[in-house]
């Protein structure tokens, strides 16, 4: 069907459960990302036309972009439907956000072909409901940093509210990927439902301290609080040589070390683009070292989310 | 004893346990607090000479005060010895840091007169000890912003680290004092040992976005996010008319309400001095219609803390 208009976009990557910040903070990466080309056609509903890159359900109830895109039409009057092309670069079950991309990208590019009805706190809802066909839940950690860029910290009381957070420039990430298979889902249920008082204290100390120090771009602070009670002590067991490379990673100067939603991937965090290097490196020879396959990349923090190309 | 050298200070009432910051987040208030008279002399060791407003326990390892300056004294070699006397306007048992001001005062006093050779992060432990032959526990929530001022949060991993948030000067406070007891060490008995992870994931996400909201004097997210589920749900309970004050002073334009410490005091935030009047006026009119004595007072944002007069 000929087109109406049409949009490309890049989807970045991105890290939720930055450390402290379990099930709330997220950051976006610049240096891996999806495409996607959304067309605006006569036609109602949505269609999707093309996945390249991995092998995804093109039925849209089945597919994470499909149901967000679905979830935001639901809420507008239009006489138009959309049909969406998605080039996948980041890996399904990285856990560096795969479905969040897809998800945020096909909302934030229909919103823009219909002239932006919507801003992005009401984008992340729609989104969500992609990742929640894809883990279980409606969690906003990962669509929120793909739609608002840098950090994002998400509150969940009665409604979500996404918070942006300042993004230091000095900041950079690596990202080292075992692939090895782990669903969120299953990640999700190995945690306990109750935790002590005196841990919870902590995790909100650094979770204040974390949001003070990129503030004030205080890299001892940040580096201070970069630390998980909650959920790395149990999921980190499912992680090859986890000690050993956070151990690796912080000897190389890293800020802080952790795992990247709930896995496999795992991101350190760095002061300056060689320290990043360093830690790549580091990492990468350690892994070498084994028989996991695996890949290891540096990234900027970016600071601007999905992107129209 | 003739003095060597001799110090005055004004040592600030406080509040801890702000809203979603149980145990971490403290402020520190202008209008009321306790005066020091601290003298420097040949005689080592500590006595307290006077206290005037309370009947508070001269003998030094029983004072909060005293014992916060021994902690100190162990720490230093000095040929010197220190008098301290007491004016007592912060009511023991309050909940607003009464015996942190004292404490706090008396290591911020000697510290002074010795040539500052400790700085505040120090100062926060010596006076911990106060705090703990006060409660029995060792916390820093009120000593930290009486040192620091403003508002502090206290991370406390494996030492003690105090950080100074910004304190937006449009900020009020309204301190509401039932003239009750409820013992420090009762209040902590209360509290469930373990949160479900759900439950705190929503308050920490809560302590990131006060952060922020100082950072970016934003008074709709300030307001959000000033909320505890995990410590006023149970200590409300003690407090009469808890859940009619805080409708009051919401409805009366409050940023937020909450318990000031363990209580029995309580705390409405409020944006400019007209809402703050507005608000002591409705809370003070609330509790005069019951047999309950109180005293209600407004309050500014303390941003230095202790000082020397």
């Amino acid at each position: 069907m000929k087109p109406i208009a049409s949009i490309r976009l890049f989807c970045p990557a991105t890290v939720a459960n930055v450390a402290c910040g379990f099930d709330v903070l997220g950051l976006c990466l610049t240096s891996v990302g999806d495409e996607m080309l959304i067309r605006k056609v006569q036609q109602k509903g949505v269609k999707i036309t093309k996945i390249t890159g991995q092998k995804l359900p093109l039925e849209v109830t089945k597919n994470v972009a499909g149901v967000a895109a679905l979830a935001l039409l639901e809420a507008i009057d239009t006489d138009y439907g959309f049909e969406i092309e998605i080039y996948k670069n980041i890996k399904p079950g990285s856990g560096i956000g795969s479905s969040a991309a897809s998800a945020a990208g096909a909302v934030f590019g229909i919103n823009a072909l219909l002239g932006y009805p919507f801003n992005k706190q009401e984008l992340t809802v729609f989104a969500m409901q992609g990742e929640k066909l894809a883990s279980g839940t409606a969690h906003a950690d990962n669509v929120a940093p793909a739609l608002f860029g840098g950090f994002t910290l998400v509150r969940n009381n009665d409604s979500i509210d996404v918070i942006s957070l300042p993004s230091p420039i000095a900041l950079w990430i690596v990202i080292l990927h075992p692939q090895i298979t782990i669903k969120t889902a299953e990640a999700r249920a190995i945690l306990p439902k109750e935790i002590t008082l005196q841990t919870a204290t902590k995790q909100w100390a650094n979770v204040g301290a974390f949001v003070s120090a990129l503030y004030k771009e205080d890299y001892n602070l940040l580096s201070k609080s970069l630390v998980d009670y909650v959920a790395t002590p149990f999921r980190s067991k499912n992680i090859p040589y986890y000690n050993e490379l956070e151990t690796i990673a912080l000897s190389n100067n890293a800020l802080g070390f952790g795992i990247s939603g709930s896995g496999p991937s795992m991101f350190a965090m760095a002061k300056g683009k060689a320290d990043a290097l360093k830690i790549q490196a580091a990492l990468s020879k350690k892994y070498s070292e084994t028989t996991i396959t695996f890949n290891c990349f540096i990234s900027k923090i970016n600071p601007e989310g999905i992107k129209i190309l």
